[in-house]
């Protein structure tokens, strides 16, 4: 498909310059660029590069000498960061299973309720009671459970479990292999556990006597709010008496996992590989880090912040920006840590010191 | 369906009192329970929000004062978070599979063997000589491969992979996405390699040549034994020559790694995101928590709890109680957690020390 | 199948002896093999064993005295771990999808291009004009986008989704449930985010207003080389513009994340659970223990070995062996934990230090 560079300008919010239009196909950095492509060249040292490409067009920062570079066309941004959201969503060809039509190898159950120009692809199946809201688009294999509310304008990748009672809002995206709506991990010892005690004694020897666990099953399933995506083969359990929660416009990266009961609030993101535990309260635009951990009961605030790594083992007041393990004000974890990177030369000074001292007091 | 409150009271060992006939269709929390729920209103806080919803009927702790909520009806127990495993078990209302049919779109090895009254969704392929036990469930696209053999009584819940030559034994459980007898992880290079190097020598810098990895396939498989638990997405690694072992009773979590040959005891719970390398030895009733990393060729000894996020880099000993990176007991990591949050300004002291005593020795 | 000792002798370049023409069926440990397995006593004291067993051959370390161990055949090997790769690549049953059919089930484009031999498996699907190369073995529930590009000899276990555009190399292997193709983790607010602030600013409190995050899409994809395998249910995300990239030769375990933009070299090893975030640059050799994290745009030289569960939130120098979080030269690391195993012993004698310098200042 081609696209006039007027057209991109009016879609980013941009001013186009030049030949406005010359149409591009495709977008590239600017050193890979051909012909066809816009070049995305939205900083000074990107723009260096346009010069081993043949990009006749360039998208560029506000006030930028576009001429200077050869150039034939260019779209000039104030926040470039955002104009590629513009772009991007303009240019993404797909993944091919946008066909507004439904694959004759499905098996969906004649109680489902499936909307308008809906699109699904092969091997998909969708329960008794389900709904499919208006065009939406079930990438192959996609399992959709009994009674599953789904609003419009869902793109649902494949091989994505969406399990029975799930409701979800408008513009949901999931990624291949997410997995909403998994039991919740929660089990109980016929008498009090180690875990327990552990817990209650900080830390003694944990108890001698075996038991086996007994299952507590998920009653509960899984509310997601309107504009929320889950990444590749994530996980968000089900809640145990009533549903765990997902927030609008709250995103997962891959291989997230939400634990049972907890509810995430608005405008989230939470990085790859982060562990949310059950029966945590996360507030609104929380961005947790990747490998993030959160031990479960506690209590995020509002627009907390975690660096990659951290570990959260108690509550959080709302604006914090903690790191470390456990975490901490990322202030007090950059003084910390810079006080053990001197700790093996304060302790020899130490050392030299007590010996001064005390061979000073020895002569005294 | 219905469940009088009697009958709910002697599933759970706990007592009925009142309207004993009285019926309920499901669960809920206090504040959001209709006149169908029983309210779970285990402990006083949570008795306390039974105005909030429209409850009849609610399970309470032993001497709760159930008339003094405006209940009909109740059921008292000793232990509640054991009366929830009976509760929740009676109405957990499943996901669909529990249809005592096999759909016609399944792909069966004729060598394969199904026991009796199983149910199989949609997509599911088995191999040649597979063995289903009695009355499991698959549901839709699950496979199983050539030669695995399942206990009766599985519970598998979509897009589950079990691989050729697994050996699971009874009332097993599996959440969407399991990968149970992956080939393990596990290469070697024509000549010693840096990572041999940098193990023998404690980390000196690695060295320059460069090698390619030669695979080391996976001849073993997995075998698992009765009552175990798979999370979503989790995946368990087939042993090198002989099997990967997971024991009676053990609970795996979400997003679980366990690595080739690896042997775990009975009644563990490993939880979200732990990753357990090969070669591991796990004893039985071990807890891991939530991130927690096992290095390879290690002991845990029996009864061992880690906190979330432990990384354990040596063996552990029995009943211990670990947390940290590297994981410590958890009593020491408290107390050199304690030290390093007073680490900068103990440093100061220490510097301030120093001038005091080398100027006073100068005066001297 | 059989083999004779002779023949998996030249296989593993080793030397056979005795009854070079006896035949083993399989291999096994010591002290668990039949009479028909090869006993893998690659050491002494896995040799202990061998009389626990029935085994009549074993393959053994240079110079080992085979025939004290009451054995009718042996082979001998200068490196028993490579010996291991070539034993257990021959060895190897597979997993059942090794055909040379397409079953009939499959959804395969018209327009998509299936090479010579190649194994197709129940329920896969593959879009207009994806390429798979000859003799390629696809599991079942395979998903290959449109105008994805494979080369020969592909083994690729069930579950697996490649993405639209996805190019890979010759001898690919993946595991059940790897996705490759996801989207990226890309956002941005219409103003500045908290996160950026965040990181300007090194973490001082997080900014008060909300925003909505909005998508920046995958233009790219991903471009994997030769002899690449992904483990089971790890994810490598498509690139913004360009194409994430997978260097020849190397291996990603299960679990394993790798996002967008990233290039990792040839010959790297990423154990489980590890995260590596966007537009990383990795270079070649490079092993990355189990859950070791990498924060984005950083920059990891040649042979860098990094320690399990290390954070890495800096630039790393080619050669480095790194530990802990952050990650720093496994040495530097050593140091200082040494040192803070000692602080809480330490600070109370720098306590006791001041009381006797203070008290003596006091007395003078």
């Amino acid at each position: 498909m081609l696209y006039t560079i007027q057209s991109i300008a009016e879609a980013v919010g941009g001013t186009a310059h030049g030949d406005v239009q010359l149409t591009v196909s495709g977008a590239a950095e600017p050193g890979d660029a051909n012909a066809n492509d816009l070049a995305m060249a939205m900083a000074p040292k990107y723009a260096d590069t346009l010069a081993d490409g043949a990009a006749r067009a360039a998208i560029m920062w506000e006030g930028a000498d576009w001429r200077s570079f050869g150039l034939t066309a260019a779209i000039t941004v104030s926040r470039p960061r955002l104009a590629m959201s513009g772009v991007t969503a303009m240019l993404d060809a797909g993944q091919g299973w946008e066909t507004q039509a439904i694959h004759p190898s499905v098996v969906i159950d004649p109680t489902a309720v499936i909307g308008k120009a809906v699109s699904i692809g092969p091997y998909v199946s969708i329960g008794a009671h389900a709904r499919i809201g208006d065009r939406s688009i079930l990438g192959a294999h996609v399992v959709i459970g009994p009674d599953a509310d789904m609003g419009p304008e869902a793109i649902i990748r494949d091989h994505v479990s969406i399990g029975a009672r799930v409701r979800i809002g408008a513009r949901f995206r999931a990624q291949s292999g997410a997995r909403i709506g998994a039991d919740g991990f929660s089990y109980v010892t016929p008498d009090v556990s180690g875990v327990e005690k552990a817990r209650e004694t900080l830390g003694e020897e944990s108890e001698t006597q075996s038991q086996s666990w007994l299952r507590i099953h998920s009653l509960g399933a899984v509310a997601i709010g309107d504009d929320v995506e889950i990444g590749a083969n994530s996980t968000v359990d089900n809640g145990t008496i009533r549903d765990t929660v997902i927030g609008d416009g709250t995103k997962l990266d891959n291989l997230v996992h939400v634990g049972h009961n907890t509810r995430v609030g608005r405008d989230c993101l939470l990085c790859g590989l982060t562990g949310v535990s059950g029966s945590v309260e996360i507030g609104d635009s929380v961005v947790l880090g990747g490998q993030t951990g959160v031990a479960d009961n506690l209590f995020i605030g509002d627009r907390v912040i975690t660096g990659g790594g951290t570990k959260v083992l108690s509550n959080v007041p709302a604006g914090r920006v903690l790191l470390g393990y456990p975490g901490v004000k990322m202030n007090t974890h950059i003084e910390m840590y810079k006080a053990l990177r001197r700790l093996p030369r304060s302790l020899r000074d130490l050392a030299a010191l007590r010996k001064a001292v005390f061979k000073s007091q020895a002569n005294d």
